[in-house]
């Protein structure tokens, strides 16, 4: 069973201050354990219930100095999710290496200000996806460690590197006439019309107000995606993470 | 204020059974609740704060009966979101009127037992922004009226035909050889090669399980959305809402 300390200490980990205070962090679910712990990701806690560990053997082939056996009571406690997992790891940050020349030679995206954890969680899973191995975000945007973030990367969090940065400022060092730095705009160029670089930065806003106004002035393509047909759509816009979705996978496409 | 009557009502209506039996569903916030009366969605009730009344006049051009001035405490009652708005409508549902030449002649959405309620709503508003006007759900799928369903689609749920049928029944009454039925498999032909046509349904299935196995062998047109590069991918998919931005972006390109 855990202590109650070891509770005080996985629910402190619902915060930020907490989290960034003991640089761990907390993940719920086998497939989501399973995928850290293969991506080398260093295990603090794994707090299983009894039935789950007759059934289960993740992290069975690394060293894990703390496995504590618990039940259904205090898995509720120390859960962030509404139908507690059976299964609840805390791990350590890992350190994140940025890597220069895959920034310089591939694209990248940036986040400004996005505030919903669920979309930044899905826009890891799509950077994942497409092969895009940074994100950098504005100190304004939700936290990666977030539970709701961990959540919804459902693993690809292991595979893209995501830091916390002045974005003008990162901008300004790679803004070059061959490095382009993309954002979508309603007066921007129809996505499917423009011949997309295989480098670059694509801005992505914040959920209400869009890209910030300082970051507008560095964007160098403007790129809109189209409602169908042109004008008719009631939305006035795509969620931000289904347009990264569509940005990236134009952006790929044009790569076949 | 509002009786104790009226918040039971209101509290009831985040049940399926209830909003099934009154006809009624809730929205929040300012722009959702003017989106659906701007689409003649007809109000039930408008329930707000003294301080909304003053700053705002939604609903003013149109005959609502019932507008209740109410404070804080009572939102925070018939609220379904952790944060409640200062706004809040009930609305009578709407009947939704199949247009069987649009089905024929065009492109529709069919979901096989989506569950998570963020995902359809999102899908409502990628259907809305692409055109699509008709979305069909398999018995099992996510309620339409539930309260995340309606925040999450913005306000695109006025612009798009949702209901619920058998899956299976209506493919078999539609199919034909130049009527194609799209789905995504990972034995699939990638997406951005294959010549997709301007008419069709495009099945998205399940988050864990995918497209159940009857409706997978009705399936004529197996598409894939590939990761790049291909295989490397720490994720062994996309969510459901991303890939059907995706794909729907696709179909929509060809025609550009």
């Amino acid at each position: 069973m855990l202590s109650k300390n070891q509770i005080k200490l996985i629910t402190s980990l619902q915060q930020k201050k907490y989290r960034d205070l003991h640089q761990l962090f907390v993940a719920e679910g086998n497939k989501l354990i399973s995928d850290l712990i293969a991506a080398k990701t260093k295990v603090e806690y794994l707090i299983y219930t009894k039935e789950w560990n007759t059934k289960n053997s993740i992290g069975n082939q690394v060293k894990i100095n703390n496995r504590i056996e618990t039940d259904a009571i205090q898995m509720k406690k120390i859960s962030s999710l509404k139908s507690p997992s059976s299964v609840l790891a805390v791990f350590k940050m890992p350190t994140r290496e940025v890597n220069e020349k895959n920034i310089q030679n591939s694209l990248s995206i940036l986040l400004d200000d996005v505030q919903d954890p669920g979309n930044l969680g899905t826009i890891i899973r799509i950077a994942d996806w497409f092969g895009i191995k940074h994100i950098f975000c504005s100190c304004n945007t939700v936290d990666l460690y977030n539970p709701k973030v961990i959540q919804a990367t459902m693993g690809a969090i292991s595979s893209v590197n995501v830091s916390y940065v002045d974005l003008k400022t990162m901008i300004l060092k790679y803004k070059k006439p061959d490095f382009p730095i993309y954002g979508t705009f309603l007066e921007g160029e129809i996505i499917y019309k423009c011949e997309l670089q295989k480098k670059g930065f694509i801005i992505m806003g914040n959920e209400g107000k869009g890209v910030s106004e300082s970051i507008q002035k560095l964007v160098s393509n403007k790129l809109y995606i189209p409602d169908f047909p042109c004008g008719e759509a009631a939305s006035e816009s795509l969620n931000v993470s289904v347009a990264t979705s569509i940005i990236c996978s134009e952006f790929r496409r044009q790569e076949f």
